[in-house]
């Protein structure tokens, strides 16, 4: 019953050393001798292997990694995660993963509940035995919404590629042309210019269509002296970016000019109020209130920001009801909004870290009144 | 504890309701009292309804779809779907969907366990009771692959669109390129054509790299003398097309001009073969045959085609060891090839339909060995 395996002898990169370690750390109380990672993000950010269709195991006592995987990954996993021990199948994972768990002698495995279906857990209840499956809540939702050095730089460059698309995107946009057709160029930059591909479908969102906060673009027209609401942003190795900007073809009707300012003085005023140690829930405050002071409080709908990374939405969650503070290496979203149902919508976002002393904001494309107007 | 619902007047389109019917009257049988559906895209098969974060319960015994939403898909739902019953949420959608168990007396509702988590069936065993709770295989992939003539109608337009989007991007591609830009722009025309998006990440392939059957397009560069496999397709009103071509510029290597033609030859007498009635294997032997007697059996590693829909790859599975028969409406893929470790490879991909009488070739795009040659 001898698996077929590669044995690799590279070290793990540190970073991915102390995330383990942490990983392990937080979840040894719980029983489990080993965790089952079945969420591809996670797979990635353990072990740095990228690929599909794979499973990996974290024993809780011990430095190796394993990676289950099939013969279309053996070349990308000895590339990707080289100090990782490759399994690959000859049977079915489960049927793999129950070996192994004999082999290691791990008595409980923990298992990822919002990443393992009803089908996929039968197998391994079969193989391994329901007993020896433990729900456990891994925390790494909460361990990956504090980034380290490398994740935030991949941050960086997927924001250097969303910005520069987007000044090409300005150079393009015309008169006429529908907003689908701006969304295909800005996507189509974004990949040309090293992306891996975008972090979400982009919204491109012409005049009233900028007041629904999740329009989809369609065949509705760019008009000169008209608004335009744009959110998009790029993946790079992995990692999101994200940003909302609204411009105007010549010039801005007033209306959407007195509340681009609110927008933007709450926006600066959140970011200004940003550092370790801040409950989330008062990020959100203080843009609201300069929105609500100015009148248009019903008009923003939604919580202030949100954690990047991996996901596009991960924690923390800057809004009313998050319990818990800021901490350095946090990176969220800053992107209040106004909307005006029938006239159009302003939202202004950007990404900030959270560093130990205060915060450093990542995007840098111009935002103020005058910029919006090409 | 009355639901906030949407009662609409309208009768569902006689496709729609054909489905269900089918769909009820296989799951009898299971003693299942309705079906819940947690996969969105048999969401939209049934009930026409595309937004996501929503299930939708089919009683076997009633002609009424519901749709359990929350109030961002409120009008989406009046819109797609007028003939269902919406019920926007106040509670889980656990919580809504036991109360509506319950309004309706359905004893056993089937779950569907490829696409449902263990986290989602937690607060379902806990409102609804386990023991109501039925996992039930429904069948739904083998329904899906038969189309009914607005699916195929689709697929069509979705063909239109990637064929267009490909000659567009014969003209925009030159020596020396990358993989990767021309990616871009492939995807950047079918998307600007009128494509929901890709059906899949494209493949562009340069010389060598064509060797690798799941390529990713990147730095490698497009040369003049060269040959690109290019594997790509559009997605419209959610449906997928998929195609397959190799081309060369200026001239083709003498060694990919032989295994083109005998790819070319492969797949022709496989489309050839293809009717109501013959086997899955036997159409997969078709083209393998000619691959073989021409020495190059070990080079083709992967099996004949796939069927296409709302996902891209569906049921029926043409390949040695699949079971079954083709009838008429299944749409399949036919795509052998040949790869050549270290020089290239030459794939060739068509969309069949299947007659009642025979076959229906969906896809056009030239492929002779001259036509290869841009």
């Amino acid at each position: 019953m001898a698996q077929k395996k590669t044995t690799r002898k590279t070290t793990a990169p540190s970073n991915l050393t102390d995330r383990v370690r942490l990983l392990q750390k937080r979840l040894r109380p719980s029983g489990a001798s080993a965790l089952l990672l079945t969420n591809p993000r996670d797979i990635r950010y353990l072990t740095g292997f990228v690929g599909d269709d794979s499973w990996a195991l974290i024993p809780l006592r011990s430095s190796k990694a394993y990676i289950l995987s099939d013969f279309r990954f053996d070349e990308q996993i000895a590339k990707e995660a080289p100090h990782a021990q490759a399994i690959i199948r000859k049977k079915s994972l489960a049927e793999e993963l129950a070996t192994l768990a004999n082999r290691l002698r791990l008595n409980k495995v923990a298992l990822q509940p919002d990443y393992l279906t009803l089908a996929q857990r039968k197998p391994l209840a079969k193989h391994l035995g329901a007993k020896r499956l433990l729900k456990t809540d891994d925390g790494l939702l909460q361990q990956r919404a504090v980034k380290d050095a490398d994740e935030v730089k991949a941050i960086r460059k997927a924001l250097a590629i969303q910005q520069q698309a987007f000044r090409e995107t300005c150079q393009f946009m015309k008169h006429g042309q529908t907003e689908n057709e701006v969304a295909a160029y800005l996507e189509y930059r974004m990949r040309a210019l090293g992306a891996d591909g975008v972090s979400f479908p982009s919204i491109v969102a012409a005049d009233a269509n900028g007041s629904l906060p999740h329009a989809v673009p369609g065949k509705a027209k760019i008009k000169a002296g008209g608004s335009v609401l744009i959110d998009w942003g790029a993946r790079y190795n992995g990692y999101c970016s994200d940003m909302t900007r609204v411009v105007a073809l010549g010039k801005m009707k007033p209306k959407i000019e007195e509340v681009y300012q609110i927008v933007l003085d709450a926006q600066m005023a959140a970011i200004e109020a940003i550092e370790p140690g801040k409950k989330l829930s008062e990020i959100d405050k203080v843009a609201r209130d300069v929105i609500t002071k100015a009148g248009y409080g019903d008009q923003f709908g939604h919580s202030l920001g949100h954690g990047l990374g991996l996901d596009i939405h991960e924690q923390p969650v800057l809004s009313g009801k998050a319990k818990g503070v800021l901490v350095p290496g946090h990176v969220v979203t800053v992107e209040p909004g106004i909307y005006l149902p029938g006239v159009g919508g302003v939202r202004i976002e950007d990404d900030v870290l959270v560093t130990p002393k205060g915060h450093k904001v990542l995007s840098d494309l111009p935002k103020s009144l005058e910029s919006a107007i090409i």
